[in-house]
């Protein structure tokens, strides 16, 4: 079949590679595939992975050992869980120690014809929700992952660092729950578009230090991490929202003074997302950047690096 | 009066001290002070504090704007906040904007004959809570502030790193929530009297890695954090209970993907810390490992410096 690979941190096109079959898992063809963030890093070397990459995909299943599912348009959760250690014995299957996830680890991704995914990684998507909005269920759901994690407050006030890929849905959820939010935003289409959301932009100047009850930083960079840090107020919360590259040097004397919590955050519940644009809460599809075929992959991945460019998609 | 001053990292021994006096304020006549790891960090310049230092003690209110505390016995909290401000308004008055700290910041302490608070600081002391305990209320009530701020499960398991001063105290509150508790403890003393509470040691090089639901670090050191981080599960909350010095480098990307809370904890609260003793629950006494008068409180301050002491009193 066709698909992206992804070797020693190169990408090529390959007509060549096999069918994928996993015992006891559904094999899904893809309809489409979204680029992630976590794509580009990949390929930068940042995480070791060898294979297809892609976890962000809508895609129709044509084979699974409960025949219900044939023919059914879904999306998948991207860790596949062993069951059996004490992270998936309490609940806690995201964190398997075992797991193989979606296009990152051990397991091959979405930017190919067809994936396999456990059956119990799969959600059905609404007949109202269109692929091009489907295909974000993956991040959308990684953005609530903070409502998961952190009790968000209608009177709180938040501020949010980044207004990139993810971002942009962080936002769109975020003002959901009638919190106080303010964006930083660097690039004029990502202004536009909360604009178009009605979602409030400041200025890096004009953040007031030590005022907001709630930050998330969603830049992955040391200087989004500091203005972050000085917007939190004393007792509020810091959550991080994007993989750092490297290290970042802290001083946490100050987080024990002024108790600071800083939450990590990744994947996030797929039922909700999926609500949520069924229900015309969330609109993704405004961060179209570009749509490629899937022997276009390597233009699609060039485009997806550019500053400031939002989500690009590709069609096997 | 006769009263210990810091000043330019140095200590002296002063008797030509002014009594203190704030309008609206409380007299207290201390009976007793205990010595903090954070007193010797003053010394050592961490903070920029001259003055009296020391901020645990219990004392007798000699002087108050409510003549009923008069005479009475009491402990005090020791942020004095202005009531005012954003932090205040909202009932964080520990984290006022404009508060004075006990020994600590703005307002001289209680290694001294007599000092003042504000009566909204104060808390009296039951009958049956001698002086030797009611002088440790307030890290008591430090190490309380680990449950106010995380959820404590009684099926959790939880490592504490560090037992000397804030340590033991953090032992022995923590073990009351049935929680399963492990502690790595340096000094043949720690340990002993942590086996006379029935709180289970574990040797540094038998921690698992990746398996406590709740990782408290009170050593203050890089070392202690590092051994926490790897303590702690994926989805797992790191506690800070000590001022670091200087700064940690931390990978913030391995924060993220395990998404691991991490929580930065200083004051707590004083009401619970007094119940516990008055109920016999907690017996910080044993710690107590040197009594001097106020006049040798240099040589006590040496004592204190010495690794693996616990509790250094001072009598004015």
């Amino acid at each position: 079949m066709l698909g992206l690979w992804l070797e020693n941190q190169t990408l090529s096109l390959r007509e060549d590679l096999p069918i994928p079959d996993r015992p006891g898992e559904a094999l899904i063809r893809v309809r489409l595939s979204g680029i992630c963030s976590t794509d580009l890093e990949l390929v930068r070397g940042y995480y070791p992975f060898n294979g297809i990459p892609g976890h962000e995909f809508v895609g129709e299943v044509i084979k699974a050992p409960d025949i219900n599912w044939i023919g059914k348009r879904v999306v998948g959760e991207i860790n596949a869980a062993c069951g059996k250690c004490e992270q998936c014995r309490n609940g806690r299957s995201t964190h398997c120690e075992n797991r193989s996830v979606l296009g990152i680890l051990n397991r091959n991704g979405a930017h190919a014809e067809i994936l396999t995914l456990p059956l119990a990684n799969l959600h059905r998507v609404p007949d109202n929700v269109p692929d091009d909005a489907a295909v974000f269920t993956e991040p959308l759901a990684a953005a609530l992952e903070i409502q998961q994690q952190v009790h968000i407050q209608p009177a709180d006030r938040l501020l949010l660092v980044g207004a990139g890929r993810l971002g942009q849905l962080i936002a769109q959820t975020l003002v959901l729950t009638g919190c106080d939010l303010s964006v930083v935003a660097r690039h004029p289409h990502q202004k536009r578009l909360l604009e178009e959301h009605h979602i409030r932009l400041i200025a890096e100047d004009d953040i007031p230090e030590r005022r907001f009850d709630v930050v998330v930083e969603a830049t992955g960079s040391a200087p989004g991490f500091e203005l972050a840090r000085k917007a939190v107020r004393s007792g509020g919360t810091l959550v991080l929202k994007s993989t750092y590259k490297g290290e970042i040097t802290v001083n946490f004397a100050s987080i024990v003074v002024d108790e600071i919590k800083i939450i990590g955050s990744r994947c996030g519940p797929f039922a909700p997302a999926i609500r949520m644009m069924e229900n015309h809460q969330v609109d993704p599809t405004g961060m179209i950047a570009g749509r490629y075929h899937l022997r276009q992959a390597l233009e699609a991945f060039e485009q997806a690096e550019k500053p400031g460019v939002l989500k690009v998609l590709l069609t096997p």
